[in-house]
């Protein structure tokens, strides 16, 4: 018997698939066109690194506040109170190791063990997954997908609560779809929530790769400070830090001290020079941020103009977010075994929809954020795989 | 109402007590000698720093492996085994984000709401504080305190097991205590361990403050590597890294997958070019940890000369290892009132012995890993004001 065996039951049981375990041994082969995961071709702009080396060097190299260093607090709420149309305090911020421990802290202080949570899907699978981890059942309602695009009935989510439900969970812009949720889907969501005294976890991690616009509504505009929401961010994707680790969150004034225990007792603390390497990124990264939003838009223009000439593709308009397109094929069944086949067959690598939510297996995710000459060679090979 | 409220009851519940809290303002107080955090004056070796520019410059700024990086995996196997009588391969080694993430891993795996942790007392309290995050109640067991120093009967262990317990907890060497646990006494845990089929999660983040040898006794040694036991370590003290955030854990092969996505859930996993700057740390770092045992050996010296002094000062045998010393005060009834007040009172900053278990009210914690001209006049003048 290993030790495996006496771990608890939701760790024991936990689903050992991903897209890692999916590549198999083509991780990382140069042969791989690799659009599976949610991670571009560009580098963080080098004055991050600069100030992160600035940073070490003045001795930010000792344990710092748990809810992060004061500057870094700072300059986000300034951020955010640009970005919004109302204020956000430096009270309202906790720095996070990542948009994904923000999402497993928001998971702790809403729920335990028996009850559920509501993910607005396609979700990304890792949200579902942090809930199952804490014993917490991911149950999802499903996005409408029609020629207009994916759009979300709130009624529906609102029919799904029931009295175990504690969080509900939403990504705008979304990951696969790109979709953003529009003002009244969010303001109805915020107000069932408030209704049945239920948390609402918004994932804007994409809010800045909105094309054409400076960033996607966010539901900040429009929520009180004490709701039960918790707004999740990172700086892996509109900065290109998928390696650094940097995160943020925006909670309601009362729970900062709550916050700054469950990070001393699940982490200690973000790194004490990246938390001014993300300062900085803030600061002086909107020229990056602005560059990336058009690479991800010019990637998404290459890899739809591909598929749209693709009969057995359905795609509905072109994602206006993002750095996917999540789209159906004619005929596909299997979406892990798809991929399998279109990684061996063309190098190209895909995330199955199946990953995405139930009844998405006709469905495949391409990350677009990558070169033109890697896209257009991509799509030159998925389009003779899927004709 | 705020939104604290709706919070699961052991979050709401949770207590905002800590160092800071007892701090109040004066945290980074220049005036203050700041002896109450684990934390010393030295800083990370200019190579470690070097490791990650280089490692940056060469692109390691992109997602990593959730178990970590193959380089910093094989050398921590490479290290543990040139440490220990028995092989670690790096199957067994899981990066993490620090100690305090390694046993948060270890209790998440171990445990679930409604069961119970035993810690050998007296105990760093963050280790209880994670098990509450939990749900899980956070019982202790505690060492004898006698002439001869601090002792653990691992029979008192064995009989306060109960059919809730999951996991015994003990550091050695210990904080606050700085005393190493026999290798007879840890025996005996992991055989009580093995027959009760409870998790073993020991902490080992002193193992090279340990005086005039090259590390504590290791539970490694004698342990089968399916045995139910993770141990926790972190680059926070013997590389003086506590602001990097980097640590790792030993576990069972049968559990590399899982806590690949436990973290992957949890974190998503450690900064990737702080990686490579921690497996520079370790095959390049020890002559920094020579140094910094000899720091806290001389620091040790210093304070307990001082306090040997003290009539009212009852000290035990010196600590051989660790960064603390950890004394009890004749009369003493209130530790957190005296702390208090002896930081209002001479500008010492220490920390109470109620925080490390309960009894423990006439003791405090002073922590060792300083210069001489800052140890000499902090001891100076808690010895009027202890007189």
């Amino acid at each position: 018997m290993t030790a495996l065996a006496g771990a608890r039951a939701q760790i024991r049981d936990i689903s050992l698939e991903n897209i890692a375990s999916l590549a198999g041994g083509r991780l990382g082969d140069p042969s791989v066109i690799p659009l599976w995961f949610g991670e571009g071709d560009l580098q963080a702009p080098d004055l991050v690194g600069e100030a992160m080396r600035r940073a070490v060097s003045e001795g930010h190299v000792f344990y710092a506040q748990q809810n992060g260093v004061p500057r870094l607090r700072e300059v986000l709420a300034a951020y955010l109170t640009g970005l919004g149309t109302r204020p956000v305090g430096p009270e309202r911020i906790t720095v996070s190791q990542s948009g994904m421990n923000s999402i497993m802290l928001a998971l702790m202080l809403s729920c335990e063990a028996g009850d559920n949570m509501i993910a607005v899907d396609p979700v990304w699978p890792n949200a579902g997954g942090a809930a199952r981890l804490l014993g917490v059942e991911a149950r999802t309602v499903r996005m409408d997908f029609s020629d207009d695009g994916w759009s979300l009935d709130p009624e529906r989510v609102a029919a799904s609560i029931d009295g175990r439900t504690r969080a509900v969970f939403f990504a705008s812009p979304g990951n696969p779809t790109g979709a953003m949720l529009p003002m009244d889907v969010q303001a109805a969501l915020l107000e069932t929530c408030r209704r049945r005294g239920v948390w609402l976890i918004a994932d804007e991690v994409y809010n800045r790769l909105a094309f054409g616009r400076e960033a996607a509504p966010t539901i900040l505009d429009i929520a009180d400070p004490e709701d039960r929401l918790i707004v999740v961010n990172s700086f892996s994707k509109a900065w290109a830090m998928t390696g650094w680790r940097l995160g943020w969150m925006v909670h309601p004034p009362s729970l900062a001290q709550t916050l700054a225990m469950m990070t001393q007792y699940t982490t200690s603390g973000v790194t004490t020079f990246l938390q001014h390497a993300g300062a900085a990124a803030i600061r002086e990264g909107e020229p990056f941020v602005a560059a990336m939003r058009t690479h991800c838009e010019t990637g998404m223009d290459i890899v739809c103009d591909a598929l749209e000439r693709l009969p057995r593709v359905r795609l509905g308009p072109r994602p206006q977010a993002g750095m996917y397109v999540f789209f159906q094929v004619d005929g596909l069944a299997d979406s892990r075994a798809a991929c399998a086949d279109l990684l061996a067959r063309t190098g190209v690598g895909l995330a199955p929809g199946a990953f995405f939510g139930p009844g998405c297996e006709s469905f495949l995710r391409a990350c677009v954020c990558r070169d033109r000459a890697a896209l257009e060679e991509a799509m030159r090979r998925l389009s003779a795989a899927l004709a």
